[in-house]
């Protein structure tokens, strides 16, 4: 097959990962290998930079400079929230004609793999070759068609050792401590908490996913069982929980709602949900000591907490992307395909396939309306990789010599 | 000098740190070198379980299951935020001389050296030889006499990661950021933020401090020229910031103040105080994307990331309160002093003098309202250790084509 010779650009669109650079960082290094990619141009802050162009020149950083990037969480050539109309799109497409650009990847979510298949449309309608690649991206692991996205593995492994570290800290000084954890409509990221546990008495104790419908009563129910139990309640949340009417708890709660460009409730950034649920459980159950954490950005951009899977499964879809476009000439959206346990394969789907809609856990991975199963905890163990150790003292009870009655275990 | 025989004790007050363990670890593994320490037990949640004689032989746990508790975060034995009275002090006592105990060791704050101080004083009523040491720990880092604390190294080190990621991700999407950090009295924990930037223009931009009168329209004034210089704006809060008046400013936000037994308002755990202040930017400076975290829980006990320094010390407060206990019949509280840069001794202060108050960021450490001096972060750095790289793509820019005007730099 004749090589399509031009120029290639990229682009970061929605909220950062630790491991996005990753993606950046293989494409352009990868693009290094073919000659027919004459120059590799990275788009500032997304589409925006696209429709004003302004772009930077990606083939005059240094290979040590892009190595010591791809580490670095968060976009490194900025991202944005703005999705583009169609006007914006063939913008985008007019930029990349004027600059002998043929090679676009967008590395992003659905919306920006529909902003591909836009742009892709008008470069078609004008049969101007332009391969138009999207490189998948989300801490929410809500992308069709692959097995998972980069960026889920890193965030996951945050939020497992996040709940770790408070369950040694709720079992030092007990009392019910609530997580909130990211994640719109899918519960991967929240689930993830379950790879807190080591022991069978370690939280989370309750895990709530945005996709059983969350009861108020049935929650309060279930708080008062493992405090009873365990003296203590270790719970995570999704931000996303919904009431069996569809209505998100946390809107509910919030007086001011904000939308992004997207029309998507905005969700983080406000802590309310943990505060009321807070709130709920002192009031209702009368139990005093109840703490709540939001984790937030940091669960997505914390510097030091990555997942080696992620970071490398990261880095070869920005290569494959690249490696696909320049070999075989062709667009779409790369993917992962995981085979044997644990090995994966990247392939290609279309635009289309990906930019329609979002997935949620499957049926097979939520247990009851507040757990995970097994299967899911065999699906995303190897996503993170290593998680630290803990361990709990193993030692014997002393016998009291003042005291008649004493609990028969301590630790 | 003759020796003391007898069996040792130890137990934890106060909130956990990532290495509150270490001490626990050095001074049960240091006293098995001493013959005169017959046995070492644990009390089960600090002096509850004292008063309650729920106690386990820690002589019966292995040294490879102590090394690996002393990796774990979280109070290995349980904590408390009990602050016991006069005849809890004397039942404490009670229960020492029950059972033979002769070495008394409390790791916590100064809330738990006047409990030590009050357990001597009756001990020596009775003329009942107990050596009763302090082994310093506070994420706080606000004890009299000693240079630092254990446990603020590793706090320290979550948050500049926690504030350098934030600062990326803010970089990534712009718009203002607030992440409020631990401190009821001192700032030493949010000041640690400083470390996060590495470029001029690096967040956090502004640090709010305890030290420091927290006024609104002076803080709106900042955030408004921060953002008007960089488009952009990242924000260390300490939860403890007070107007002049001395009035906490999250008290003043948070309808219902709940308070614990040492009468301290309770300020985490609650997020009002983020959630006020980004609303308060988001209406005076119409300012659409502003997002506030605060870092509760997830800063003192977060599992995976340590200080190698703040762990080593930790261990050896732990070793040398047992140490100097077994060796000199001497009571105290065990203190670090710096020599050189960087080293340090470690030393016997009176439990008095530790237990009297608690310290302050020196003047010499703050500058202006809103930023920390160089001396707080030669001060600061070491207790740290090395924290995660990241690095800027170095590329130049793309001449526009389609476009007149276009920034001079982007990246």
């Amino acid at each position: 097959m004749e090589k399509l010779t031009g120029k290639a650009i990229i682009a970061m669109g929605g909220g950062p990962t630790a491991v996005i650079n990753q993606s950046l960082v293989g494409a352009v290094l990868q693009a290094r290998q073919y000659p027919h990619i004459t120059q590799f141009y990275g788009a500032f802050r997304g589409v925006e930079g696209l429709v004003e162009e302004q772009l930077v020149n990606l083939s005059e950083a240094t290979r040590h400079n892009l190595e010591m990037v791809a580490r670095t969480p968060g976009a490194g050539i900025r991202s944005t929230r703005v999705k583009p109309d169609e006007e914006h799109c063939k913008r985008i497409f007019d930029v990349c004609k004027a600059h002998g650009i043929h090679y676009f990847f967008y590395i992003g979510g659905n919306d920006s793999a529909e902003t591909c298949r836009i742009v892709n449309k008008f470069a078609m309608e004008e049969s101007y070759e332009l391969r138009v690649m999207h490189i998948p991206k989300t801490i929410d692991n809500d992308l069709l068609v692959t097995d998972h996205c980069p960026g889920y593995g890193s965030a996951a492994k945050f939020v497992a050792q996040a709940f770790s570290g408070a369950n040694l800290d709720n079992r030092s000084i007990p009392g019910v401590y609530i997580g909130v954890v990211m994640g719109r409509h899918a519960g991967f990221l929240t689930a993830a908490s379950v790879f807190a546990g080591k022991y069978e008495d370690d939280g989370p104790h309750l895990i709530y996913l945005p996709e059983r419908p969350f009861d108020n009563d049935r929650f309060l129910a279930d708080v008062e069982a493992v405090y009873r139990k365990y003296g203590r309640a270790v719970v995570a949340v999704s931000e996303g929980i919904q009431s069996a009417e569809g209505v998100p708890v946390a809107a509910t709660l919030v007086a001011d709602v904000e939308k992004d460009a997207h029309g998507n409730v905005q969700l983080s950034g406000s802590t309310s949900l943990g505060d009321a649920l807070m709130n709920l459980v002192k009031e209702k159950l009368k139990i005093k000591r109840v703490r709540s954490d939001t984790f937030g950005y940091l669960q997505r951009s914390f510097l030091g907490c990555v997942s080696d899977v992620d970071a490398s499964e990261a880095r070869e879809v920005g290569e494959r992307a690249v490696q696909i476009a320049a070999w075989h000439r062709v667009d779409g959206s790369i993917t992962i395909e995981r085979v044997g346990d644990y090995s994966v394969r990247y392939k290609l789907a279309s635009l289309q396939d990906v930019a329609k809609e979002t997935k949620s856990m499957p049926e097979s991975y939520i247990e009851g309306h507040n757990n995970v199963t097994t299967e899911f905890k065999n699906y995303a163990r190897p996503l993170m990789g290593p998680l630290p150790v803990y361990e709990r003292i193993h030692a014997p009870k002393v016998e009291p010599i003042l005291t008649r009655d004493s609990p028969t275990t301590l630790l």
